[in-house]
Formats: C-alpha cells, structure tokens, sequence
C-alpha cells in the first residue's frame, strides 16, 4: 500500500479517493502502532477524517476498508472504528460501549451514521405542525437524530399521512424503565399526529440470538406486550404483532420479506451488522424481517394493499443499522425510504458508559420493582456525580453530566423549570446527592406505581386484540 | 503440509485421519499438475478414495478439504471435486454437468453423497410391503439411491405410517415430461402405501434466483400445480402449497424454518451449495424453507400438530444437498430424519450430458407440445446411437445406452419384454433408429394427449382446493 499525504480535493474518482483513504488508515494505523508523537497522529487522523468527508460528498456513502465504492453499496456503521481512527464508542443492535462516563458522543454518532441531528428548527417546526408543545424527550436531545422528518412533515402539512413502526426484542419477561422510552415518545407521537402505529415484537430474533426456545421467546413477546400496552396505545389506531405469529398469518408480510432478502447480499449484512461465516443463516437474513414493516402494504389490513404511505420509526440510534440498510433497498424494490427519529441510550445505574442490561436487575429500575426496591436500587447504584464528602460538595458543587440520577430525571422530570433549578443547585452544591436521588425516587415510585397498575388491568382478550390483524381506525 | 503414504487404518482419530486425507489431497494434485505417469496418479487416486472409505466409516460424515471432523459438521456434495480426485460430473440444484454421453455416473455419485444403492433386495422388500409390482422406474434403476427406506419400511410393517414431500421449482409455466418424473413415482407411492402427500412449489425460491417477479413465480406455481394434479393425485389426500402463500399461512411452518435457520452456518451452506459472499441472503436462508416440509408439525392440519410422523422425500439425486443438511439439523432440533428415494436425471434430447433446460423448447418433449412438435422433435433432435448408415447399423447395431430415444422409452414404456426386445433388436441391428423412433413416437403422443386432456379438466376450484390448508383423509 502506498503512502500518501495529498487530501481528496486531488483525488478525481470515487475509487481514487478510496484508495486514498485506505492508505491514509494504514498510515494512521502505523504510526499509533509506532507510538509515535500525538500531535503526529492527531494530524493524521485530521487528515483521514478530512478525506471521509469528502468521500461521502463525492459518493453520498460512507467510506468503509474493504468496501470499494460501487452502486448501491451499504456501508458499515462501524466505518470509523475499522480503520482505527476512532475506537470509542461501539453502537451497533448488540452492543453498545463507550469509555466516557457521559455516555456516546451522539455528535460524532450523528457524522458516523450520516443522519442529521434534530435542531432547534426542526423542534419549532414539529410544535408548529403538530400544534402541541413538543415532548420532553425532544426538549431535551433525548430524540437526537433523524432521517427525512422534514419530508414527514413536508408531506403531512399537505395532508398526507403517514404511520408509525417501533419495536422491541422481548429477550425476557423483565422489562425496565429505558425500555419504555421509545414507547412513551411513539405514543406522544401517535397523538398528536392522529396515525397508525404498528409494533413489531422480535421474537423470531431473540431465538435466533439467545439461549431460549421458540415458546420462551413468544412467551416473552406476549408479557412485553402487555407493558407496551400499559403505555397507553389506543387498540383502535394500534397493531402489535410477534414476528412468530405475523409471518404466518401474512402472506403480504412475507413477500416483503422476500424482495429486501433478494436485494441484500451476504458482504452487505457482514459490512452491516459484523455478521461471520459461523453465522447462522437466520441472524443473516433476519435484517429483512425488521426490515419489512418500514413498507405500508405489509399491512394490508391496515392500509389496503397501498405501498407508498410514509414509514416513520422512532427508535434508539442502534436501531439504525437495519434501517440504513431497509433505507438502501428500500428504492430498488419500489418502496419509499422510512424516515426515523433516533433516540440515545437510556444509561444503566452504574454510569452511562454501558447500555442497560435485562439480565441484571441492579443495572436498572425495572417495571416491577417495588417502592423499596426504587429507593434501595437508587441509592445504592445509581452513580453519582457528587464530591466524596457533603463539605467538599458544598464547596465545588456536582457534576450533573455525569450524575446517573440527574440524566433518569431529565428523561421523566416533566417541568423544564424544576429540572434545570435542579441542575443549578446540583451543580452549584446547594443539593447534596442524597436530595438529588430522593428527588429521583419520588419521581420514579408513582410513575412505576401507575405503570404496575395500568399493566394489571391489561387482560388477555386486550392482548389477543392488539395482536390480532385487523383494520384500524383510519382510511388510506 | 506433509507428504503422507500410510492408509487410514493406522490413523487412531478423525482429525489424524482428516489430515492424511489433506496431503494425499495435496499428492494428487501435485502429481496432476506435474502431469505424473497416469499409473502413479491412478494409485494416489485409488489410496485416497480408500481414505475416504475409512473417514467416512470413522466419522459417519463425507471427507472434505477444509472442513476439519467435528460433530454435526455438514458436508459439501463436492467433497470429491475439491480435492481433485474427481472432476467430471458436477450435481448440485442448480447444475448437473457430465462429460459423459451415458450420463452422470450415478454410483460414484452414491458414494460421493453417501447415500445408498437401491438394489434388488430393496425393491423385493417395496414389493412384499407393499404388495405391488414395483413400479418401472424402480425396476429399470430410474429411482437408484436412497437414504432410510429400510427404517421406513420397518415402521410401516408395524403399521407405523409415514407420509411423502415431493416438490418443484416453478420458474416457469412450460414443464417438459422430465418433470413428470418425480411426481409419476410419488403418485404410486402414495397409491400402494395410501398416504398423505405434499408438494412444495418453490416460487420464493425461483424470485430468489431467478430475474422474475414475485408475482410471476406465483403464477407459474400455481399453472405448474395444474400439470401436478393432471397427475391423477386424489385431493382427499394430497397438500400442495406455494412457499409465498404458505409461509404466510402458517406459523408452524415459519417456525420450522426459524429453528433449522437458527442450526445452519453461512460456513455450512458454503460448503453444501457454494455460496458466496456476494449472494443474496434470501438465498443464503432458502435451504431452510425447503427443509421444513420434512418435518410433520409443519403441517398440523394434516397430522394435528405430531412431529415426530416420518417424511419420505422422491426426488432428483441434485435434490439431496438440501436434504443432507436437513437430516443434519432433525435430530438436533428434536425431529426425526426424512427418508429419501433419488432418481437419476432425465436426458435432454440432445444427449444425457445435460439436465434439460426449460428455457430451451428443442431440449425436451413439453407437456404443451403436439403430437407433430412431438414427432419433429424426437426425428430431428433426439440423440442417435444408431451408426451413420443403414448398411453400417445392420451390420454393426446401435449403441442404446447413448441413445435417447431409447433412454426416454425406459422411462415410459411400461411392458418390459418389449423394451428389452427392443434393446436387443436396436443392438443387432435389427431395428433402425428411423423404428426406435417411431415407437418413441408413438409412446408419447397418446401419453401427453391424454396429460392435456387430464390438465384441461383442472379447474381454478380444484387447484384452489388442493392448495388449501387443510385437513387430509387421514388420522394421525
């Protein structure tokens, strides 16, 4: 591989320019091998990223090592990572890992994904269409991200609808607070738009991924299905479906499945998703699955055979590599591209540099933790930003970026006045950690009190009609 | 890699054993490539067939470079080809290539797919079972191979019942006679056992690989399943289903796939179909959805839910990659293994080198042909055996085994007395080959009229009813 220091602007192809990147990689490679000087391989990696930049405007992909440009090629989320320039964060549907205690570094996650962020303008712009002040979770960033929400709302302001795609993968019974967020946004959503909304339940992937049966993961489908249910939904305007019973009950579903399977290659879920020839073929051509409820006429029921109603999925920013690939495919089948809002990670109680986890119930507040359990599980997990000692903390104040129970407070706090005094008197040291988190309890125990109680009155029968393929109450 | 004499007995495990088998590999193709005396290569030939005798003893599975022994490890159908000792014939779904005017040579290929000879022993006991005369295409060698049909006859002399699957491709609406072939010798197996029968059209597949649309595979399914029940197949005990449809009718079905999908490498459909990298991955987790049919809860209108009803599958020897990974994956999701009945190809009228081509009107006698298309295609294009001229043939006699009007007369003209007269005739030289084609001829004009006449009676109802999930006559 040949060394070379000349930027793009030189470079008069896209496969010019990709070589020019691969050798700019090797280059950034060896001298950190090398250890050699920071500043050395600072500029190095300035140039590199200078260079991806300008591949993405000559080629509209992102430039990824071992993936020539070509037509139609679906890039790798982890394009940054596979030639060591950046080696923070890891977001990817399986795993999510970074080293700072703020979590992800969404900005960057935005340049990496290719997505745009979701400004200021674009939340005036959602208040003014939809005629509702605009969520919390837009408020505050916790919706960071999106794809072609201006073209949503371009096409609604002149009365085309469109409809809502969220999911979960039910890997357990035990669902905690971070899962709801997607939920809780998709409702917000679906009232003040007055649309569709169709939950796809994975129950197909968790068998494929995890240690469980087929029954456990249906199972686990069902139960799951019932908190999503106590969020609220309106059964007349939502459908909710497991994968295990959707695909064979719908011919219409599954053929779907079968064009995104024929225009999707092996090289393109590996560079994707990470896939391995050890693989089995069911995670390989799983993608598709989650893929094709982005389509309006895998709803035929709902939608009436139509294939051009507008898909918006709001989901957390792992969430996007499926989608960028559904969004690649989506055109060669005839299919317009969903759109999507990205969510950030909700952090565990031990610090935002790892996603939650189901299988620990100390790594979050879960649905059916007791009031005891809330306070016990904050006050003893939940890390803190505060000084070592109630003097030094008076002294120098906390640091509110990393406190765990703050960052839980900007997600369910409704009152932007309450949160940000909090945030004052947190940083200034007028409140000690102790304060912070009863203020977080007090939040956290009726929310999951009314949520507990809500769920008990969600019975079978709602769960058979959510779940069962039926028109809604809406004309397309 | 070291060069290695020893034979396999002396090899104490499957790896030692694999590894001897990787340089005698290795040998031969060295002596190839230094183009060694023909006897030298020949013996290297002999000791590494001999290996793979032993390795297959050892270790119950087929040796293939670069798949080290290890359990459950599924075994490519070229395992011969890839080592060199064997370059010939190539037999995989979607291509069967021989060099040789008889054909592909069907016993190398039993011991290469490990399967076993169907010998006279075998079709005594059908007939004893069954208390039928065995049907043609058991007498004459047309069904050889089989895998299981003594643990199924065991079974069934103990009134443990199975059922058969047999299925096609629909890539198109013309089938020639040679499709027939299959679904003649599933039609008597279903009449002497009386048994349940399904029969799988592939129109997801032939999307898959095939540039159609979803809407002409299903077209063709459903035109090809016209000629299948033209067979005479009774609807009170037959299930034919289009994949498209069914796989969206039915969650056991999609649930069988899943669970095969969930136990079968990209690795191990590699090495079993040759995938690459650069296939679709609706192809890469097709293999699946061809296997599931071999499982009964696939089909719970049919056997209420049993899995554990054995499946005996008639079908062409390129079948059967499918189907040895399917009896690799059955035991380890709990299910028992189909049983298998092989037929060796159809020649094409040009000469049995080839499978037939649908695509090529001039390959083959189509279901759709005249009785003039009949007898211009047999005079112009079925492949001779006879000699240049008529004083030569009488002198000399014709070569029946290369000539395809004879070959097709195996396959279709029941009286065996006659075909060997005519065998006998047409080797002296007493019969021309302007005669052998005439009896040709005159088989199979009244044999595809009276198809047309059966197919025309096929309504729209009757193959709507036919493929209808459904109940069958039949209590398990």
């Amino acid at each position: 591989m040949t060394d070379c220091q000349a930027d793009g602007e030189g470079a008069r192809s896209p496969m010019e320019l990709y070589e020019k990147l691969n050798a700019q990689g090797e280059k950034v490679r060896s001298l950190k091998t090398a250890k050699a000087e920071k500043a050395e391989i600072d500029a190095a990696v300035q140039l590199l990223l200078k260079l991806k930049v300008d591949y993405k405007q000559m080629t509209g992909n992102d430039y990824k090592a071992g993936c020539p440009p070509s037509e139609n090629v679906v890039m790798s989320d982890n394009g940054l990572a596979a030639d060591g320039a950046d080696d923070e964060d890891t977001v990817d549907p399986w795993n999510v890992a970074t080293s700072n205690a703020k979590g992800v570094d969404y900005d960057k996650l935005i340049v990496r994904f290719g997505s745009s962020k979701i400004d200021q303008e674009l939340v005036d712009r959602i208040e003014k269409v939809s005629g509702q002040k605009p969520h919390r979770f837009l408020r505050r960033g916790i919706f960071f991200s999106h794809r072609d929400m201006h073209q949503v709302l371009d096409a609604y302001e002149k009365n085309k609808s469109f409809y809502l795609y969220t999911g979960r993968g039910p890997s357990s019974e035990a669902m905690h607070v971070g899962h709801l967020i997607p939920f809780i946004f998709t409702k917000w959503l679906q009232d003040v738009f007055d649309i569709p909304l169709v939950i796809q339940l994975t129950d197909d992937e968790k068998y494929l991924w995890k240690d469980l049966t087929l029954e456990e993961c249906h199972r686990f489908a069902v139960e799951n299905a019932k908190d999503i249910i106590a969020c609220g939904f309106d059964v007349n305007k939502t459908f909710i479906f497991s994968d295990l019973d959707y695909m064979g009950s719908s011919p219409e579903f599954y053929r779907n499945v079968v064009k995104v399977q024929k225009h999707v290659t092996f090289n393109q879920v590996k560079g994707i998703f990470g896939f391995t020839d050890s693989d089995c073929i069911g995670k390989i051509s799983f993608p598709a699955i989650q893929a094709a409820p982005s389509f309006s006429n895998s709803f035929p029921q709902i939608f009436g055979g139509k294939k051009d109603i507008q898909c918006l999925i709001p989901c957390a920013i792992d969430q996007d590599p499926y989608f960028r690939m559904t969004r690649d495919v989506a055109p060669r089948i005839g299919y317009p591209k969903p759109a999507l809002l990205h969510s950030t990670f909700f952090p565990a109680l031990q610090g935002a540099q790892t996603k939650m986890s189901a299988s620990d119930a100390n790594s979050s507040i879960f649905l059916t933790d007791t009031p005891k359990q809330i306070k016990n599980k904050v006050n003893k997990h939940a890390f803190s930003g505060g000084k070592d000692t109630v003097e030094e903390h008076r002294k120098y104040g906390g640091n509110a970026d990393v406190d765990v129970s703050f960052m839980y407070l900007t997600f369910f706090l409704e009152d932007d006045e309450q949160l940000e005094k909090i945030k004052q008197d947190y940083t200034s040291g007028a409140l000690l950690t102790g304060e912070l988190k009863k203020i977080l309890i007090e939040t956290l125990q009726p929310m999951i009190a009314q949520h507990q109680e809500r769920r008990k009155q969600v019975t079978d029968e709602m769960v058979q009609q959510f779940m069962t393929p039926r028109p809604l109450n809406f004309h397309f």
